[in-house]
């Protein structure tokens, strides 16, 4: 198995991209966005206050990078016609200096960038892009993201090898959750388990982008009451008869996610569960019926909507339907009443309305879906009724 | 355990702060910053493209939320005045509209922010701030770094605590590490174990403010050749006789984590292998002696490098000697010859420098510090000399 995308597809992405900026009049494309350094590119690296700056015309492809990851970079052999480093960060002299002197070596008139120099969480401080250089700059972000929000065929493939991994961490769980048991200990089984087996399937042969578990599934907070806060934090609850449970898998396979989110009940459903949960999963279907190539994203999200109203159940919306996903967890568009994008054939989607009641439970279940002419393939596929939502006690 | 602070230092941390505030004639301060609003409230919260905004002044604290984190936040019981909801990202109402609404209703002249409106790595879009509003939109955020910098003294007990369950989590993997074992396999092991031991101390108290395992510990394709590159990613490498081993524990407790690094190799040393080892121990002691309050965190940097030069292995350097560390992994100040930052007591910094020979192995340690009036209190205590550094084959 190829963990990376073939050199040849990041040649398509490039040689796509480049038709587009000649077509606006643009001579070069600058990134400084790790996600979108590594979707064109493929390298993969730990994001920090360190800037990295890609730079791409039609003769070169050129990379700043700090000194650490010049051999890593190397190692890569992405074919890159220079690599030029900085020290480190800020430094004597700094790092966007060296990304200066990279453009200024170009003779362009105009330039396109993903955002107007480097920013980083981490506490990164310096000058924007436009500051330093005398050409002109234009943020082309929005178009970028439109870009990558169609996957290429063979992006999609790795999902789909994501969501057979989801689907054994998923079966995992299901199997090690038991009354009694913390939420942490039956997560940390079923990742545990889930690993091991996809580091045995593969071999040295695995490779991942980041870091920590191969796959990492269960719970995370979303535990009996706990379930009813759609971004609850895992907090060590005890799984109890009669709570419900919301859980999720998300395996990265060279680079690129699915996600799969179930609901499951802790023995005997009463009635009220039952009822929330065949909604929930109403709610799903209608967005799964609703999804195809040409729509607007934000119609779908309003058909979903409809059903709340009509089951007089606005107080337990919590969410719209859903976000796109590929290499981030989430990314543009995303299934809201205000999204104006149209729907895309190879566009990738997570579909995951939900139902929540205060102080009582939540029921949500989320698939992946690549949106096709006429409808939706569902990437992910462990099962969703409700006979096969339960847990034993 | 607390896992959270306490109430009141969040309320001495908001005093400091509006303290001075008013000496600059601001009169509120607006964070969108997920890091800087836990810092300074408590609220850990999952960021996404959903932005949040917290507003603070002399007589009230208001924030904005998506619709899905009312409840989560609410439970918090941190004391907040109002909670704004919007609906969701984008909405047919733009979030920040709400951020906008909210600064209105206050009679502010001039206002304060970590940044001219909300940003996110996941696709989020909109307007400034200062778009928005009319009145002086003033960026402190390089006196927000300074501030959170130095830490409180319950600040430094939660990254104490960490230090003893990175300590734990680095005994298991040196248990665990056996020649043939890949290098995932062992750091999974000795996670998984750590982790356990966390979740059975604390029981359902245990509190943590991301997801995954409370305690992820080993090695990131620091593995043999691999060790040379200091942000290499994990490869499934397979553990051999010879090798130089570099793994790293960093546990969030509380939200604040320490940052513990060790060098072992497996098997007999050789000369070799033992000369880089206390190179880059004799680095590290440097660093040491060279911090105290009141110097300049470029001259320490600077001291280390010296070592590189008195023995000839510039070709060595990859890195500058640490960073700052606190709610985030990497945070200002950084120990850089480039920082002119003054090193002040109760700053927390990794002390780190490596040395890297090309294909053939990198040496580092990493201790957690805390800047004292004459030296260094170092928080981690895993042993550091070459005979407790050894695999036993």
């Amino acid at each position: 198995m190829n963990f990376m995308l073939d050199r040849k597809i990041y040649e398509r992405k490039k040689e796509k991209l480049l038709n587009r900026l000649e077509v606006k009049g643009l001579d070069g494309l600058c990134l400084f966005s790790p996600t979108f350094i590594f979707n064109l590119t493929g390298f993969a690296f730990l994001p920090t206050e360190r800037p990295i700056a890609y730079l791409l015309d039609e003769e070169s492809e050129r990379m700043v990078v700090p000194r650490l990851e010049k051999e890593h970079l190397e190692s890569r052999d992405l074919g890159f016609d220079e690599i030029i480093t900085y020290p480190d960060y800020p430094g004597e002299k700094h790092p966007m200096k060296f990304v200066e002197e990279m453009i200024e070596e170009k003779d362009y008139d105009k330039i396109a960038v993903d955002q107007d120099g480097y920013g980083s969480g981490y506490g990164y401080f310096g000058p924007s892009l436009s500051d330093l250089i005398d050409i002109d700059v234009e943020d082309i972000r929005l178009d970028l993201e439109k870009f990558f929000s169609v996957k290429e065929d063979e992006e999609i493939e790795l999902m789909k090898e994501s969501a057979k991994w989801d689907n054994l961490g998923l079966k995992y769980l299901q199997e090690e959750t038991e009354v009694g048991l913390s939420e942490i200990e039956a997560s940390m089984k079923a990742s545990m388990k889930a690993s091991q087996a996809i580091i045995r399937v593969f071999g040295p042969e695995y490779e991942q982008t980041g870091s920590g578990f191969p796959i990492t599934v269960g719970y995370r907070g979303q535990v009996g009451e706990g379930s009813s806060l759609p971004h609850a934090i895992a907090s060590n609850e005890t799984i109890k008869e009669g709570d419900v449970l919301v859980n999720g898998a998300g395996v990265e396979i060279g680079g690129y996610s699915s996600e799969l989110e179930r609901t499951w009940i802790v023995g005997e459903p009463t009635q009220e569960q039952k009822e929330y949960f065949e909604l929930a999963v109403k709610a799903q279907d209608i967005a799964f019926d609703a999804i195809e190539a040409g729509k607007k994203l934000s119609e779908v999200d309003r058909e979903v909507y409809r059903l709340y109203e009509e089951e007089d159940i606005q107080d337990t919306w919590r969410h719209h339907t859903g976000h796109g996903l590929g290499t981030r967890i989430h990314e543009p568009p995303f299934l809201d009443v205000g999204e104006d994008w149209e729907l895309k054939e190879n566009m990738v989607l997570s579909v995951e309305p939900g139902i929540y009641i205060k102080d009582y439970a939540g029921f949500r279940h989320s698939d992946t879906v690549v949106v096709k002419k006429n409808g939706v393939e569902i990437l992910t596929y462990y099962p969703r009724s409700l006979e096969e939502s339960l847990i034993e006690v």
